[in-house]
Formats: structure tokens, C-alpha cells, sequence
């Protein structure tokens, strides 16, 4: 499938590199900066960077927008491509509607639920995608391209990507910032940063057999509230970090009536 | 070093076979319960299982208690051990002044950090295990002890094992609930259960790597007031999930000011 790419971050990068692997051709690169665009262009030959979103020659048959989530409606409103052509785009927050404007395009979604690093290699085999599209024939077409890239390709409408988003919301954004908090708070102790990394790692693995809920351990399940007092005192300096602490331990507590 | 272990749960379990594997021995298992006592012993051989705390004649120098937090101070006032022999516990939230009242005995702690399951092997060697003592020799001695189990062994008193406690409960306790949440809002919405796993996988390496708060990723550190509020109301049933979601994105928020 020729493909053309709109954008040259993280997500352009891996998923031009996992499309031109499976053997789909990579024509062109559109970004606004020059610099990105011909970057990116010269690691997937024979793609030619491109200055403009009338991408009607590029000779693609599909356009995939990889921006960040805020610039999606703006290319959507100036992009040109071919007749009957596919435009898709990779986010797990914007609607399939933001593309419906395109005139004589066939909008899609085609979201890799990943988080991408610039250096770091990614087996997009493991990585599910998520697909929507108006019409059977492009869902088909999209599950066709998707399925050269990865073995976990399903069909997700917007409002439950929506759902999905929120769920990945607290299952990534939150836990990221409670590591941060509990980085913080060894820094403040003098221990060393990696001291609690077997800990997560295997309260992760659990997390991941098991229903959570079922594996819960810490004193808020236990109820116990000498040690729960003795934590909130240690943070009374941290009114905000302390604030967190009584909600997850109120929040942990019922979901864990006491015996 | 001839060990006796008071209690028979997952850490008296692991722990006993890591020792016997580097060459101590285990003299005897003490629990409440007779058939876990004898459990226990039988695969630790030739540890006998005894039904008295009245240890004096195990012939142990190492005594390792292994119980319920809730539980330590109770054996230590009731367990007796030979003059000179070392008492620990192997808790994370517990002083080592819970054990100074044993008559003749030296106190310690041998915290391991990590979480156990019965049935699943674990690798010593790179659990981190924490030591305290009140004087150099018997610190010391638990010193080589440990050194035999693992590779990370770290000397920290009963306030840094505090704020490690705490530490704990934000990179584990927390995190497990947050997974939870995320773990059924999938399920509210039809949706497979280990979709996320991938990118929970991904967002717990790279917060290993960098500090959590400089790779924070999501609508909260984006300041994206539109996706927030839209989360709000998908939430809008759940109203401490809700309190949950807030909270942590001011927190996040206050973590990285809008540009």
C-alpha cells in the first residue's frame, strides 16, 4: 500500500518504519519543518520530504496523520489527497469525526495503543492497533495494512476508544506520576532511586495475572490506620502529595469493606 | 548460620528456601497453625516444626520472625530465645524497637523488599534486602547473612525504612488500585482486558529509566482542558473515581506549568 505521512514525530517514525518493513512503500513525508520532514524521508526510501498539504500527487493511496492531537483539525481543514483515497488518523482521543471534512477522502482511524521513543526499537507485533472506519471496505483495507504490522488488530469504535483512553489514562499517566512521587519522596530520604524497582516490577506482573483488586496489598486494604496516620504525618509537608494519599487509601478502603 | 523461622507465610516460605540454599540451616518452623508449621518444616528439612515460642532449645543462633506486622509485637513478648542469639523481623513498616524487650536476645531487622506469592520461585539475589541493628557486631553478622541471599544489601534505619514504607505504598500500593480502575472501566466498556498491557509494560520501563516526572505523557501534562473535562463526564457515575481523576491531574499539573 503506497502511503504517505503526515508528521514526523515519535509515531510517524516507528509506524513508517513498521509499514516499510512489512513491504508497503512509504512515498512521501509532509511536516512542517524542513529539517523533520527530509529526516524522516531519507530513512524510508524512496519517500520524498514534502512542503505541502496537497498531497494530491504524492501518488498514495494512503495518508496517515501523525500530529500531535491539537494540530489533527487544523491539517484535516487544509489537506488535499486523491479521490477515494484513505486518510487516517493515529490518536486514541479524537474522534473518527475530526476527518470527515476532507473532500472525496475515506476517513479512518488507525491507532497504535503504544507509547513511541525516537531511539528505541519497538516489535509492533505485540502492539494492538485500533481500527474505525464509516464503511466496510475501508475498515477492511485498514484491517488489511494493519495486519502486516501487528497480530492485535481490533475494531473500536470512537466512543469506546474514548473509554479505552480513559482507562489508559489511569493505568499509564497516573501510575507514571505516583513512580515520580514515590522517586521523590527516596530523593527526600537519602535512599537509593532504583531501591523499589524489583518491588514494582513484580507488583506490576501481578497486577497483570490477576484481577488488581484481587491482589491489593498495603496498609489502606488492611485498614490499617496507625501506619496510614504515620504516613500522613510524614507527609505533612506535602499537602497535595497528602491529599493524594487519603483519597487512593479512601478509594483502596472501599474497595475493600473492613472484616 | 542455624536458623530458626517463627511464622509460616510467603516470607518465612521464600526466605527459609533462599537460606537453605546458600547453606544455613533450619533448625526449626514455629507457626500457630500445625499444619502449616509442619508444611513448612517438611520442605525444609531437617527443620522440625515446634508449637512453643519457647525456642531456647532449638539450637539456633538466627531467629527470623516472619509474621503478620500486626503480629510482631505479640511474639515479641512472649518468645523466648538462648542468651546472645539475634531476633529479627522482616517487616518494612515495623521498628526495630518493637523487639527490644527479649530477654537476652539481639534485636535486628531483615527486611526483604519485595512481594511474595507461595507458589511462585523467586530470584534472591536481586531482591534488596535491608538491614538494622543496634550495635556494629550484630549488624555485622546479619550482614553476612543476607550477603549470602543477595546481592543488594543495604544498611537503613527504622525512619529511612519509613519513608521507604511510604515510598512503597505510592510505586506499589497506589499503582496496583490505579490498575484496577483502569482494569474495570475496560470491562464497563466491553473491552479486552489485557488491551493496555503493552503500554503499561512500556510506561513502567521507561519511568525505570528516566525520572517518572520527566517522561510524563497524557492530557494532564499537555494542560488539554477539552480531553480532561470530556474524562470528567465519562466519569460522571463514578464520583471517586472522579475525585480520583482530579486530584491526580492537578497534581500533575502543578508538576509541569503551562508553557
Amino acid at each position: 500500500m503506497k502511503t504517505t505521512l503526515i508528521g514526523s514525530g515519535n509515531i510517524a517514525w516507528h509506524l513508517g518504519k513498521a509499514l516499510q518493513r512489512a513491504g508497503h512503500e512509504i512515498v512521501a513525508v509532509y511536516s512542517l519543518t524542513a529539517a523533520h520532514r527530509e529526516e524522516l524521508a531519507e530513512v524510508l526510501p524512496p519517500a520524498k520530504a514534502v512542503d505541502s498539504l496537497d498531497l494530491r500527487a504524492t501518488g498514495a493511496e494512503l495518508f496517515v496523520i501523525a500530529v500531535p492531537d491539537a494540530a489533527i483539525a487544523s491539517v484535516a481543514a487544509t489537506v488535499q489527497v486523491p479521490n477515494g483515497a484513505m486518510i487516517v488518523h493515529t490518536s486514541g482521543s479524537q474522534p473518527l469525526a475530526v476527518l470527515q471534512g476532507i473532500a472525496g477522502a475515506r476517513p479512518g482511524v488507525f491507532y497504535p495503543l503504544q507509547t513511541f521513543s525516537k531511539f528505541k526499537p519497538v516489535d509492533f507485533s505485540t502492539i494492538p492497533i485500533l481500527l474505525e472506519a464509516e464503511d466496510e471496505q475501508t475498515l477492511q483495507a485498514l484491517q488489511e495494512v494493519a495486519s502486516t504490522i501487528s497480530k492485535e488488530v481490533h475494531q473500536v469504535d470512537s466512543h469506546k476508544r474514548k473509554q479505552l483512553h480513559l482507562a489508559a489514562v489511569f493505568a499509564c499517566n497516573f501510575t507514571n506520576h505516583l513512580l515520580g512521587i514515590s522517586r521523590q519522596l527516596l530523593q527526600e530520604a537519602a535512599l537509593p532511586d532504583t531501591l523499589l524497582q524489583p518491588l514494582i516490577q513484580e507488583t506490576i506482573a501481578k497486577a497483570m495475572q490477576s484481577h488488581p483488586f484481587q491482589v491489593q496489598t498495603g496498609p489502606a486494604v488492611r485498614h490499617d490506620q496507625n501506619v496510614i496516620e504515620e504516613h500522613l504525618r510524614l507527609l505533612q509537608d506535602q499537602p497535595l502529595y497528602q491529599q493524594v494519599y487519603q483519597l487512593l487509601t479512601q478509594s483502596i478502603k472501599d474497595h475493600s469493606p473492613k472484616q
